[in-house]
């Protein structure tokens, strides 16, 4: 990440969740991707006890996890509340803005100053009207028109993965130096021996044929290390293609 | 999305899961993301009875589900297979990719031509050097370095995500438009006369206090809506100031 968010200023809030299930894998997400301030509010009690037993990659973030019994006292802190909805057409008390977009004004706060709350609301019902009261405005993740409603531990991967997704992030493996032009060079002279030492070019073909490999093998996009091998491949080929004309 | 991804193209490709609701659970976020071809590689039969007999969002993907014993016919149709690792420093065999910019190469291919695999593991061991193999490179879910392995189906949710968001989705909602200035300056012009109306606005202050107040109503953004109750509130409020004077 170019700006590392801070990720210790974001509290997840899940409100009255009903399956342990869904509770551990809600912390495993935000142990994957950092995150480990949650806050459950009202949990069905033996699916929360199940969770906080759990052990693994999310048992820390299970442990530290602070319960309340309303959803105010859960968010007092907060300088910003977002809700989270699956439901396109509310009623325009809130804004409702796609994951992407409020995914920036959540890093740009989280920056800023002071906690922000990320409330994710029961596997069944969602968020109630009165727990959105609460909330400055909505994010929706960008789902399908069929099947707008996602599993709760999903939902909170994806809404963290957003917050913590570079845009910047480069293609190319870093593990993987590409050859150089005289290195790729080599090659395309030697694969012209090759095919001069075999039938495939004639004579009167020639300048174009080469023209024609020399851009073929520039678009293979070699490493220096598959350069290499493939440099020896040939060699061996014309070795074996010059002795054998010797031979016959 | 502004341009829409040709998500019949890609096959989701489940190698050895072993785990029903890990199955359901990759189907339930294909559903989410409009994705529909899933394929199945070697899976622990139960586990795949299991989680084709499940109902819901997931149904229909579950039942369209294609049943492969080994991963080079599973992905014999494809031009692309990409597999996805949590692992960092694997031998650089392969060009590894973070998902953000992996996913801009698969959306291009799928906008191209023809099928793409997108391969994930078992839950415990990930994808073999076998599988590995089959692949032309691997994507990478950015992680935390002390938490890299992320659950199945969060990891097919998160990849699927990348895939159809849409960095330009905009910020605002188009169901709240904001109030006009003249509306804004009619709650500025009210406004002040409350503060004169009260205690607040002494005779030699009031230039810079107007700026003042002109500015901070400015930044409250406020929609048509919401500056239409201000200025009731503001009115009445002013009503009540003026006639308590000729009261008193």
């Amino acid at each position: 990440m170019l700006v590392p968010i801070k990720s210790d200023r974001l509290r997840v809030v899940l409100v009255s969740s009903r399956n342990p299930l869904n509770i551990g894998a809600a912390a495993r997400a935000m142990s994957n991707f950092g995150f480990s301030r949650l806050r459950v509010v009202n949990p069905y009690d033996r699916a929360f006890r199940e969770a906080r037993s759990a052990v693994g990659a999310a048992a820390a973030v299970l442990a530290g996890a602070e319960e309340y019994t309303n959803l105010a006292e859960a968010v007092a802190d907060c300088t910003l509340v977002v809700g989270t909805t699956a439901v396109r057409h509310r009623e325009p008390q809130h804004p409702i803005r796609r994951l992407e977009a409020g995914a920036r004004l959540i890093r740009k706060q989280l920056g800023w100053s002071s906690p922000v709350a990320l409330l994710f609301g029961s596997e069944r019902f969602g968020l109630s009207n009165q727990d959105l009261s609460h909330c400055h405005w909505l994010l929706r993740i960008p789902t399908s028109d069929q099947h707008i409603s996602m599993n709760l531990g999903q939902a909170v991967a994806v809404c963290l993965y957003e917050l913590i997704r570079n845009g910047r992030a480069v293609g190319v493996s870093p593990k993987r130096p590409l050859a150089t032009s005289g290195e790729t060079e080599l090659i395309t002279a030697t694969l012209l021996q090759v095919l001069g030492a075999s039938t495939y070019m004639s004579p009167d073909r020639a300048p174009s044929t080469e023209e024609r490999v020399r851009r073929m093998v520039r678009r293979l996009n070699l490493s220096t290390r598959d350069a290499e091998a493939w440099l020896g491949i040939l060699r061996q080929v014309l070795w074996e293609l010059r002795s054998g004309k010797k031979g016959g």
